[in-house]
């Protein structure tokens, strides 16, 4: 070894001890004829101090950032204590040196607030990497992968490794495919998730399995996706429901146990996806704070248990509201003496293209209980009153509505929301809140095709009481403009998310495991017998051999560990991400490949 | 949950429990009104007893091989007990019953001695991983697998995930390749393993790192290989060799403890690559048992530091020796009485185009001090005295030997020497020893290129002591004939492979960690300037920044597991294997995808 110690493990126990330390070099100090330097590596940071009996190998060798040094030396008490650093009060009197390797000057600090860009820390990443936050961050990684699979294993899981050269079978998103030399003008495909091989090991018998794993998507990147991402992915024999939200709701409370030192202790709560929308508009609600959304106005048949109280707002002759398919209305706390201007920056921010409304509408309740809205001309102040009530707004507060097409009104008062949320402060970074959404639709309307499609995946079962609903109706659907009518529309899914502060960590579902029944939802997709064949064969083959009930779920692993780490942004947990086109900056990857390989493959180049 | 227990937990203790099991029918047996049921499931069997008053809903509901069945009842004392089961002492006396999902019959029976062949078995695989020997081999792989990680993180290494999607670097093996979208025209590739990722993390400062990963070849695949396979992948900065070997004996010591309960605490042994060619004609050796190479003749410039003591057979006009290269004997123990017929067998089995000799000369060491040899019209008796002492021959034993050009005969040999320590029952499976083989040759010889290759591959760095000759001397190789007089053929390089009972389970190396060191090796292997910086510019550049001293190797994760599990076999150990032309059977893949796929992908199919 290079080193007795680390950087990070001497202490004033240790004075007088003859040490080697091993690391970079972080800083360089010269006070006269004594110079002190910040030795670093993974573990800490420690001062060696170099007397002046050292002064003339030092100016043969001179020292600069990110050198590679080996020191060593006797443990010394510090005169000038750090107590900012658990080292900080020893030092090492320095008795020889060698400098193991020299290096250029970095593009940027290797420091907590950098100087380098985005582009240049990921063209430099094993730079990057040295940073302190970025280090935390993939330790952070680290704990919760080892968190994750102690829990599992104490409860029985067993990891058991799936195939990466599979077979395409792209339903939803693109396969990245891999041409077979072996096999001229045959491709696998890189699994999407490893989902029919673990229903394959249910049907097998092993009754608890799980993985942390790599899974491939080619998509359009959006702002936070990455082309290859890892799950914690999971599934369960002879379960219910309730065996896998309580299995789940236990290795997540373990995780913030292990990796945040957090007991949380409180029950998780749980709601429907229809409470979620009608309440948020989003199925992945923020519940850290209220703020719920007030329907004032809704096409009924999408949610077809819920009252209408458009009585408050009908008859007023405010074509805003009256044109409109919905109009949602959130109280936000404490604004009502927003002024002109504030409320004329919410306007805008709600016209921006992104939102895409056409206008906003306010009340605000004053502190002394009257109410000043921008549709006073259409609203008598005791309609205003009974408008604030129902949106469960108190003195003091601001109103915000919101209309247009019912979707996008929807989602845009639950950006507005959030948006208030964060700008009050509401949405706290070590505020944890876990929340099951339950009871998704099993089936979502592609309009292009005018057919459905499945909101989870196609293995997700109905709800139990749903399953006739589903196999005694024909799921052709007549007449589109219709399609809420069909039977199909309000079968619900055995299927669960789970949200962390507005965020979908995990999801899952209990599975069809009967073979009827996962060719009637194939059917329902819009596959025919030969592609359920083809594509499927080997799964719908199993279900006739002893296929037990079995259920599971997978959680978004480096979208787990950013939220735990108080990060939006997943690319800061991995260690080495790629950019939104796809591409390994680093490596300069993807890249040209020689015209060899090209005929080893029996592929030519199509470029348009 | 479908259970209150497993199919393997109830006990004596637990009689009279109201419990539910849920599981797989694994016999039905009637007698009279009375019928008793198997029910397995991945933890046992436990019989189920129906009474004659469920005999009406058996008959309504008749149960087969591998039927799901629920079952609830009462534990009961069994009346007469089975000691080859944990719970053969109790029965369930069962109340009600429900078939979750029935069975159609499997292809085959699911016990361990199946009757299903290796094919129709790898397209059920879902089946045949029912069986209890597929389920002990996955089970052994987890421990390994477990066991690994706690002894690593209890050593501070950091499970860091590095990428998949990567870029293609062809040297060795053939890359797979993955055709980007985003990027057309350009390809990512598969990873063969994590290596420049690994070296990039200890350039971060990341000091230990680890991973239990998935990696790549697209080799033609021999008997026992697999497209895609799992490494436990490994490296350490700031240590020299020693650190390393204490490191990963260590692991392998933990995991032989903690998966086989074997105390692993001899010294494990260690041979130069040169005495393992030399005594085993291998760079593999198995050393549970003896039999080792006597060189009788060789070419010196091979292994310039041995003696020759060819003065034995020298001078005796016998053809066969004289006019070969290489003349090398082993002495069979106990096998002096050998009758004609079995030294037949020798010399047709040493004939066979695998090992391709001319034939085979013996001696046998007779019991009573006196010789017999099939060369006796060549050589005296006590010529034949002198050669059995050179190969350590006692009486009773049967010496036997290969002559031939080089490089044949002493794989020839080896072979032979495995093939009848397997023959006396000398290589047994219960038998664990450990050998580390150090200092192999840097480079090999690339006689179709007339250029050297790296043996381990690029990264490996020369032992300290060869660094000089390797920079002060021009790789080009003048004359082919005499590569073997080129200064780069006797550079060692600071390289490991740990053995397990004859099969290399693991290698690594010091690797190069110095910007000037690593070009004249991509130099020495025929890489020019431009394709250095196209390839391996980022691993380059890196090293410009503080790269530390740093070395780690990785463990052939299957081939482990298959050891300690007895087999030969890694396909045994694997849970969705695929055959030796790379096809995953079950699934049919890889297959043909959608014209629409290569559109998008920008590449055509050229099908010869």
């Amino acid at each position: 070894m290079y080193r007795t110690h680390t950087c990070g493990e001497l202490r004033l126990a240790d004075v007088n001890k003859e040490v080697t330390l091993a690391g970079w070099v972080q800083t360089v100090r010269k006070f006269g004829s004594i110079t002190f330097v910040d030795l670093r590596d993974r573990y800490g940071i420690t001062q060696l101090l170099f007397n002046e009996n050292l002064n003339a190998q030092l100016d043969e060798n001179p020292l600069g950032r990110e050198f590679v040094l080996q020191a060593k030396g006797k443990v010394n008490e510090r005169s000038s204590k750090n107590a900012n650093i658990p080292t900080g009060e020893i030092e090492i009197l320095v008795s020889e040196f060698s400098v193991l390797n020299k290096a250029v000057t970095p593009p940027f600090t290797i420091q907590d607030d950098t100087d380098g860009g985005d582009d240049l820390r990921m063209k430099y990443r094993f730079l990057d990497l040295r940073r302190n936050t970025v280090k935390k961050n993939l330790e952070l990684r680290y704990s919760v992968n080892r968190s994750a699979r102690n829990y599992l294993h104490e409860n029985n899981f067993m990891d058991i490794e799936t195939p990466f050269l599979i077979k395409s079978t792209p339903e939803g998103a693109r396969d990245f495919v891999v041409p077979s030399r072996m096999n001229a003008g045959q491709f696998y495909a890189l699994p999407q998730s490893p989902q029919t091989f673990k229903q394959l090991l249910m049907v097998s018998g092993y009754d608890r399995y799980y993985q942390i794993v790599k899974c491939f998507r080619d998509e359009d990147l959006r702002a936070d996706r990455q082309p290859e991402f890892t799950q914690i992915d999971c599934e369960m024999s002879f379960v219910q429901q309730e065996d896998i939200l309580n299995m789940f709701e236990g290795l997540i409370k373990r995780i913030f146990k292990d990796v945040k030192g957090i007991d949380y202790t409180e029950t998780v709560e749980r709601m429907s996806w229809e409470d979620a929308m009608w309440q948020y508009g989003n199925d992945k609600p923020d519940i850290r704070f209220g703020m719920k959304l007030c329907n004032l106005k809704f096409p009924a048949h999408t949610f077809p248990t819920k009252e209408s109280i458009s009585s408050l707002i009908d008859g007023a002759n405010f074509q805003v509201f009256d044109g409109a398919e919905t109009v949602i209305a959130i109280a936000v706390p404490g604004c009502s003496e927003y002024t002109r201007k504030q409320t004329d920056e919410l306007t805008e921010w709600v016209k921006r293209p992104q939102i895409g409304m056409k206008g906003l509408v306010f009340i605000k309740c004053n502190a002394d209980g009257t109410y000043k809205s921008s549709a006073d001309k259409f609203y008598s102040e005791e309609k205003l009153k009974a408008i604030a009530e129902a949106a469960d707004a108190k003195a003091g507060d601001l109103i915000l509505i919101l209309a247009g097409a019912e979707e996008r009104t929807r989602k845009a008062t639950s950006d507005l929301r959030m948006y208030m949320g964060d700008k009050l402060g509401l949405r706290k970074a070590d505020d944890f809140k876990l929340l099951w959404v339950l009871d998704f639709p099993l089936f979502e309307y592609a309009e292009e095709e005018n057919r459905w499609v499945a909101r989870h995946h196609p293995f997700t079962s109905p709800k139990p009481d749903h399953i006739e609903v589903m196999i005694n109706n024909n799921p052709v659907i007549e007449n589109a403009a219709e399609y809420l009518k069909h039977p199909y529309a309000n079968i619900k899914a055995n299927a669960y998310d789970m949200v962390l502060n507005g965020n979908e960590i995990g999801g899952g579902s209990i599975r069809i495991f009967q073979r009827e029944l996962q060719e009637k939802m194939f059917e329902a997709l819009g596959m025919d017998a030969t592609e359920q064949q083809h594509k499927f064969g080997f799964l719908l083959g199993a279900f006739e051999y002893g296929a037990p009930p079995h259920g599971g779920l997978a959680f978004g692993f480096d979208r787990l560990c950013a939220i735990l780490g108080g990060s939006e942004s997943i690319r800061d947990f991995i260690a080495f991400p790629k950019n939104n086109s796809g591409r390994d900056v680093m490596l300069d990857a993807p890249s040209t490949i020689d015209d060899k390989q090209l005929v080893e493959l029996s592929i030519k180049l199509d470029v348009k």
